[in-house]
């Protein structure tokens, strides 16, 4: 198992320095619009935006919007600035998520509620979602901030359905996909829309990113919830088994609860009702021999199969490889 | 007295019958473009969202969108979206405010966050930034976008450094004006400029409307915060004393600090370092004897004053007039 863990790695490594050879400089360009964009001359907003660069991860947006518009015949100034708007949407939702999570650590640094304030979390993610639309005009593409609006306002109304339904101990795996793709694969797939669209690629592909986008976001999000259950808080740097503590239900406890017994289901739900720290740890055996975890994975795996599939009308192009191996990557931490 | 605030409360709603007669048609079209907006299908977002209607309040910006568009040539349906616009930046600032502030009650009932929870709160108000974004999208103008954009920079960057002086108890007047320019003014300011840019108001036409509205929404920000120290909850139907509690040092406040000894001013500094209930009982006789209840007054009356000279650059009509009365009309509550 290490060293299947050490060759995955290095394959991920392997596959960033792909990323970083043919985008990088785009992506340190993204870097620096987004920086000027959300710049303050205010002492306390400075010092608040500085943490964030600590707290920022794996530019997986920004490169789903570089690769596409390079997979669909390259990449312009303005995919640069689209790539910089869909980084600042997704971090204003992580910023407003730690707050609804009580989450402390995120990327191995505390989060910005945990060091600072709910407050200052609260303003920090509007500042960062009123610059990500004001970023977005400075294009002059009102197309481009219709799509944009369109993708945040789905993303807001999944992450509320998802408050509206913890504690719901009958959610469906279709509520589960639903608000999952809401919440995070409307993001990647505008993100990929947006980068073909801007490369003049005809409507048929731009329908065929934004579908690869979409099936990747959701595989990406079961597996990340896949993590807040088997995963370890050194690795991954943040906090885990909040979904537990906030009786969201993912994928594998809503797999778990369709192969128990009536007696053991009851067992389950009252463990799933009165969560504590050991809540984690009680349900991981369940889990396990019921296949959940498997299950979880597998259905993981095979919408990265379908994101591929999308590429299909793609030419072939280091881009449209580094897509089609970002789509096994995503979910490559769990496996 | 009595006899005064029957007269004032007479005369502000005889301003607001002949609003009603001049674009009350538009205001009810604006009502039906924000709910269309907002609309979900979603049973919970739903339930929040119709809570909301009782909620808001006076519709300031979108009458100061449609009259500046009246006096300056014209209403079209641009400008009712835009009024919906503003009136929803506006409205998902107030449900963050409320969850900054800890507030219970807004217009009478209760707040969204005191209601459901500080994470609804969180997220109704980046349902209604995104929401207000993409109706702005749909003009197609990327000019409105960018000017909306720029101006909930400003409101967020104000809020933020607000949040910042919190505390600061040698906070001066003029940071206290730069504060409540960002969070309340800008917004008020953008209203007027787009009603007159929409109406093909010339450049300087424009400026105008933006200084009327500029000014206006500081006046309106220093008689709210006097009211916050001098009114009562049952008529206001707001939490009061909160500005108190959260340690943000407002006009009458500042004032007074200036108007005292160094021993009274360690005395305040005392009260106000460590505020309880008792907090504003305490200071009022203070504010009272050294003239910083009038002082107050006094500079929110000379800015309507200011912002009703911007309009002298308008041909009489009786848009421009009911703004001349509006401007009066946002401080007379504390007169």
């Amino acid at each position: 198992m290490m060293h299947e863990k050490i060759a995955r790695n290095a394959s991920s490594q392997a596959l960033m320095t792909r990323v970083q050879d043919l985008i990088g400089n785009d992506l340190r360009e993204v870097e620096r619009v987004f920086l000027d964009e959300i710049a303050s001359r205010h002492p306390y907003v400075r010092e608040v935006l500085s943490h964030l660069t600590s707290y920022r991860g794996k530019r997986l947006r920004p490169m789903l919007v570089l690769l596409s518009a390079s997979a669909c015949g390259g990449i312009d100034p303005a995919h640069v600035v689209l790539a910089a708007v869909v980084e600042m949407i997704h971090t204003a939702t992580l910023v407003h998520d730690d707050v609804l999570d009580e989450a402390t650590t995120r990327r191995h640094v505390a989060t910005v509620n945990s060091r600072w304030s709910n407050e200052t979390s609260v303003l920090l993610g509007d500042y960062l979602f009123t610059h990500a639309f004001h970023l977005t005009s400075s294009l002059g593409d009102a197309a481009a901030c219709r799509l944009i609006g369109r993708a945040t306002n789905i993303v807001c109304g999944g992450e509320m359905a998802q408050v509206a339904d913890r504690g719901n101990l009958s959610l469906s795996e279709e509520q589960y996909l639903e608000i999952i793709e809401a919440k995070t694969a409307e993001l990647c797939a505008v993100s990929c829309l947006l980068g073909a669209q801007h490369a003049g690629a005809p409507r048929s592909t731009c329908d065929a990113l934004d579908g690869f986008g979409r099936s990747l976001g959701i595989a990406f999000q079961i597996a990340d919830d896949l993590l807040d259950v088997i995963g370890n808080e050194r690795n991954t740097g943040k906090s885990l088994g909040t979904d537990l503590q906030k009786q969201k239900l993912t994928l594998p406890i809503i797999h778990l609860l369709t192969q128990v017994s009536p007696a053991d289901s009851e067992t389950i739900r009252e463990l799933l009702a009165h969560p504590d720290r050991q809540t984690r740890e009680a349900l991981l055996p369940w889990l396990d021999s019921r296949g959940s975890l498997n299950y979880a994975r597998t259905r993981a795996e095979e919408l990265t199969v379908t994101a591929r599939g999308h590429l299909a009308c793609l030419p072939d192009s280091p881009a449209r490889q580094l897509l089609e191996d970002m789509a096994d990557f995503v979910t490559i931490r769990t496996a």
